[in-house]
């Protein structure tokens, strides 16, 4: 593997060693997409666009993506998710003790959306859920925490992502037809569980202040002094340079992986499986190559379910599963890259 | 102290012990507050309201709040709360090793807003930094993420909270008069650093999603098939039911107080400090009554800042460790309540 190269001119943070009392490891995932899938000629059709499908696909990969019900909300969804993880696990809702949802927008801003899936699972025991704020990397994120409240006590943690990202007609209105085909909706779930044996290797987390402008929501208390702005294009994830962020994923997948390899005292060929953001499907094999890993030793759902923001993470390493090709045992790297300006990741034998 | 009577009839978690193998402590606290002081006469005068500012502080305990201006971040606030934590504790900006937001709404929804705290700090290492979606509650829930990641191996944590919530004029379009006067713009932080001493002896969080619509921000994919209610009322906490949040708060207080106590196996009579949030002045005194704790062991910000939100509870913090009411060595009671639906806090030596 190359050394670390990374765009911007920074020093980024040394690896840390994870200290846990009480390690964690990964029990179930569960998927929740959306029934509708659009093709790339539906959107063509809808939106009225100049283009063709066969075009968008071989130009960014993507053939279909799913597409949530405007009057449904999220949390109809993470409970979907939820509940596969909740069978595949054989676990009672009763027994989980955290929610942590990794959220773009979710139901509302206020009460939490977690609380809206405890409300659907029927949970009635009170226990402490919260969403934290998340894009491409958010899951990563919420499974750093839900580790921590492992490690302090909890038995069964349910880490949640994913959102309403596709919003075909809000980024039409913007004009940015590259976009409109980017995005799809979908939600997923990580259950994590106490382990008795370490299990979670080595974690890495970074961030990168000078590349924050290269995937922005503008919503926010920046909007308050435009009126104008009001909208639900005010929805749609901007990314002004997609060259850019194409070239900082690469770099976070370099930066992380050598890191995380550090940390873990291990070399790539110790890896028995990737699961990664798969912003584009060219980024995803851009990451395998630069990595040296044989695609068969990884998975991608771009093509049929898009970039789905802080979905992607959890819904290839779902796929992977449930496909077989990742099996109990095997150490997996595992990352997410926020489009440059954060990202972080784990080596977790599954 | 009376026993736990919760309104709604669930059962509510027991508590856990908090494992920690790296404990943590309170380094330094610090405020980020705007300039601009607005008095309740102003506020009937901008808006053209039939009030009397006297009538409006006998009646919620409020006389003046803080005002942020429309053109500047909460980030620039942000940095101010940071700054004094850092300096207090003498702690060079870089040796914080992660930032977490506790954030309404913050400078922008993507990326996160301590991206820019990080940057106005001049923080070049690329330390990983994360929002979480968070009210009245949310910082507590950020200290014990904070908790997490120090356990885990980090060195010092910053946690901020609170955002631009007066919203006046938002606020006077729905014709919520009431709300009018209830909010404040407030900002702090508190930066917890590593200790070779357990001082957090104990924390508690729970939801009660019965009482989640209690209080609520529409905002969020809810809002997408509903285009008309795009505008900035929509950043307005709303709460159709003020009595019963006072009512719900004061039942969180009890429930909290109670685990708390039960796992650090103390009397209410061995906490020398309380800090909670203080969403209205009769709902502080009236936590402190059912505690059976004098107010000369408690502080409220309420009537010079108002209900600030998720600064609340820092704020409060601050204003003690400031005034000198709140020394080292003191056993302190910490907690906050989310209106019902999620609440949770902490017993620390300080």
């Amino acid at each position: 593997m190359q050394e670390v190269m990374i765009g911007s001119s920074r020093q980024y943070p040394p690896g840390k060693p994870l200290l846990l009392r009480r390690n964690a490891e990964i029990v179930s995932t569960g998927a929740g997409l959306p029934d509708e899938i659009v093709t790339n000629q539906d959107l063509i059709d809808e939106l009225g666009l100049i283009a063709t499908a066969r075009a968008v696909e071989f130009s960014i990969g993507i053939r279909e993506r799913r597409r949530a019900e405007y009057s449904v909300a999220p949390s109809f969804y993470l409970e979907k998710a939820a509940r596969e993880c909740i069978q595949r696990a054989n676990v009672a809702p009763e027994q989980i003790d955290r929610i942590i949802y990794a959220r773009l927008f979710g139901d509302h801003f206020i009460p939490a959306t977690a609380l809206r899936v405890l409300e659907r699972l029927g949970i009635r025991r009170g226990i402490p859920v919260m969403d934290i704020s998340a894009a491409c990397s958010g899951v990563m994120h919420a499974v750093e925490i839900a580790l921590g409240f492992i490690n302090a006590g909890d038995r069964y943690v349910l880490v949640l992502g994913g959102d309403r990202t596709a919003m075909g007609k809000e980024i039409a209105v913007k004009k940015d037809t590259r976009t409109v085909f980017l995005n799809g909706d979908g939600f997923a779930g990580i259950l994590l569980g106490y382990s008795s044996t370490p299990k979670f290797l080595a974690r890495y987390f970074y961030t990168d202040s000078d590349l924050s402008d290269f995937a922005y929501i503008p919503f926010g208390t920046e909007l308050l002094n435009k009126t104008h702005a009001f909208g639900p294009a005010m929805l749609a994830l901007t990314m002004p340079d997609g060259k850019s962020i194409h070239q900082s994923v690469l770099d976070s997948c370099r930066l992380i992986t050598a890191r995380l390899l550090q940390l873990a005292q291990l070399q790539i060929e110790d890896i028995d499986f990737v699961i990664t953001s798969d912003q584009t499907y060219l980024v995803w094999q851009e990451q395998l190559r630069i990595l040296g890993v044989p695609q068969e030793k990884s998975i991608s759902c771009f093509p049929r379910y898009g970039n789905t923001v802080a979905a992607m993470v959890p819904l290839n390493l779902n796929e992977a599963i449930v496909t077989g090709a990742l099996k109990r045992g095997m150490k997996v790297l595992m990352m997410g890259h926020g489009a440059g300006a954060s990202g972080g990741g784990f080596i977790f034998t599954y």
